[in-house]
């Protein structure tokens, strides 16, 4: 059985929209078996005492000018969204359900919703976006509309990042194979090189 | 004239050290003009309302996994100092006045004081440990131990960090390419495309 790559993200995170756009050919490249996971942000930095990236003094101007270079080196296309960063609940709970009931239309749908907010400036933040995503991916509106209001995309949602915190996960994206961690973008080359090493360091 | 690679580093940053025993192979690949800056993170720590990565919550662990494999995966020998972080203000002033008085030996010397903290486990946060190293480089320890007491080296480090504040420069390793922003060890892949690309990105 293939070594896990469990991929955590949030919608509102640059770095988790890069990721998102390199994750499949990372667990084609090493063999691992991917397992996509969206997450809030909002209850880590809150356990963290941290805030949004951009918020922050002195690193905020530079966050925005390494969000648009990294993508660019990486060939990813990117336009800084305004509103900036935005409540991703919607999206994550659409995800959430996608994965759990429609597995192989899971990532496109993550992917297009990403692309939306980073490429194309669209706010997710709203459902109605999120819901007209849902459909242009060939999925059911009013399926979605459904459990995205509903008790269990909730709750389920709210363990997922229960779980990954308990498996000390604290920002997107995040990496885990097998339980070893790894936090950014930047670390998919640490990925390659651990799993090409046999898995040590 | 080459462009500049201005680089910046505060004594107790693991990924500072990284960073410091690459640099001046970085500089020879992109033909950049490399200049040391010794900086102190705490006063910009404290513009931020930051904390050292090892005092925050969720974060502290991983940070402490991160350096270890960072190291190991790019063949530096590290090994977790104990105490972490500690005061550099010693360190940083026999770096700066040896960079203004001794340019050639100063990157051995500063090399010499990473390598002694984080591959050694010597401390130095204790100015004798970093005249002891003064000396091993073939440096004057009298000299340098009447320099980091003296007024114009106190003054000179203090003015090259609120210099480096005035750039933008928030952590530690910090490299300006002219005056373009890299901020972390896992940065130097983007100088080195950033350069080839003739840098735009």
């Amino acid at each position: 059985m293939a070594a896990t790559l469990d991929f955590y993200f949030e919608f509102s995170s640059p770095y988790g929209y890069m990721a998102a756009t390199q994750i499949e050919k990372l667990a084609e490249e090493t063999g691992l078996a991917l397992r996509w996971h969206p997450i809030l942000l909002g209850p880590m930095f809150k356990a963290m005492g941290s805030a949004p990236l951009t918020q922050i003094p002195l690193k905020g101007d530079y966050a925005l000018r390494d969000f648009k270079r990294s993508a660019s080196l990486a060939g990813i296309p990117y336009s800084q969204p305004e509103p900036f960063p935005i409540a991703t609940v919607a999206a994550a709970r659409a995800a959430y359900y996608a994965i759990q009931n429609h597995g192989a239309k899971a990532p496109g749908l993550i992917k297009a919703l990403y692309h939306a907010y980073f490429a194309d400036g669209r706010a997710i933040n709203d459902a109605g976006v999120v819901l007209d995503i849902v459909a242009q991916q060939g999925l059911d509106r009013a399926e979605f509309e459904s459990a995205i209001a509903s008790d269990p995309v909730k709750e389920g949602l709210k363990k997922e990042i229960e779980d990954a915190m308990a498996r000390g996960v604290f920002g997107s994206p995040f990496m885990l194979v097998g339980d070893e961690p790894f936090w950014g973008f930047d670390r998919f080359d640490h990925i390659r090189k651990w799993v090409a090493a046999g898995q040590k360091a």
